[in-house]
């Protein structure tokens, strides 16, 4: 039976991508996984369980410290690991370049032990601003080296690679996600409702905008 | 100035790379990673501060959780990290499939953020004995992913890819090696002295006997 493996982040784009995973391979084929690397916002976990819940899919949290790490204090010779966003900036510090690399590594080590050939991820290129690990040139050569490094033959699938936000939201509807997509988590501020104001809010609602639907998380919450 | 980055397990081979490293680029420009994944001898870590101590460069040790939780016993949908090694089978339960994959793209990570272009690893195409992620056509493919998904120019420099043991220890001794090789970890029991039975010791002191040079390890216990 052909199996996937889906990197699922419980928001709006991995969403989209799990219901289109549930669509080609059928629910019992299909594994979520999250990674918990410390996210500011706890609650995108939250929204990544309920999510999977609804679809009837198995969901696993993977936690990944080192990208902390990394991604905080990490100019010191000795490292303590340090999870919490930094108190001064307010930002996360697990920003990591490359972070899709190791995800998707991850992904692939976790779906070869399984023996699962398909991976599914939200990435796009469309909305490449500053991140060269959504780019489909940098899919294609990290497939080549995860298959070349672990003699696997997997395929990473990209089903948004090339979509605006607006056709996300179109194939997310005709794919029957939006009860799901009520509980997918966008907002920077990490506010349920969300806060309508920041540039994930202010992007997602355009897509949905543009698409003439209407947003099922900002309809569950009454504000619309 | 040119600097390295040098991925340093504290074994023979990366301690090897290490003097390599330092003979390219100078102790003041060198940086050498090793990965805490949970390695059930402990003694690896305090080896690799020893060397790096010796040869006077920087050392950071960077913890990879992650690895173990997916050696181990990632089957359930919900993991908790486990970094002992399995009590029955006595095995580390860290080994995950295209490992260095994940060494290398956080090496890469951590360089960039200090902008340094040049990582060092010891892997060798010599030793593939179903190391797929050793493979030099693995490393040129990684090296282009990783590129691409940072946008980088970086080189990932492999010394020691197509040397035999024997050549190995001929470049170490050339290099000036010796005296930090004398406390390089080897020994699958994770023993000091090596017990001198286990696979990975056998194929040490073939390389030694074959290039005709006394292994300091051996001799600083006095075990010859």
């Amino acid at each position: 039976m052909r199996k996937a493996l889906l990197v699922f982040s419980g928001g709006q784009d991995s969403t989209t991508c799990l219901y289109w995973a549930l669509n080609e391979y059928g629910s019992d084929n299909v594994i979520a996984l999250t990674f918990d690397y410390g996210q500011r916002h706890r609650i995108e976990l939250q929204c990544a369980e309920k999510i999977a819940s609804l679809a009837g899919v198995k969901h696993t949290i993977l936690p990944i410290d080192t990208l902390s790490v990394l991604g905080g204090n990490a100019l010191t010779d000795k490292i303590e690991i340090e999870s919490e966003a930094d108190s001064e900036t307010g930002l996360p510090n697990t920003f990591v370049p490359g972070r899709n690399l190791i995800f998707l590594t991850y992904a692939a080590a976790f779906a070869y032990q399984r023996g699962i050939r398909n991976i599914v991820t939200g990435v796009a290129q469309t909305d490449y601003s500053g991140y060269p690990d959504c780019r489909e040139e940098t899919m294609q050569a990290l497939q080549q080296a995860i298959n070349l490094g672990m003699e696997s033959d997997v395929t990473i699938h990209t089903p948004l690679m090339h979509l605006s936000k607006k056709e996300t939201v179109e194939l997310a509807n005709s794919l029957g996600a939006m009860e799901a997509m009520g509980y997918s988590h966008t907002c920077y501020e990490g506010a349920q409702p969300p806060c309508g104001a920041c540039p994930a809010c202010v992007l997602r609602a355009r897509g949905f905008q543009e698409a003439a639907i209407d947003d099922p998380l900002i309809t569950r919450f009454g504000a619309s």
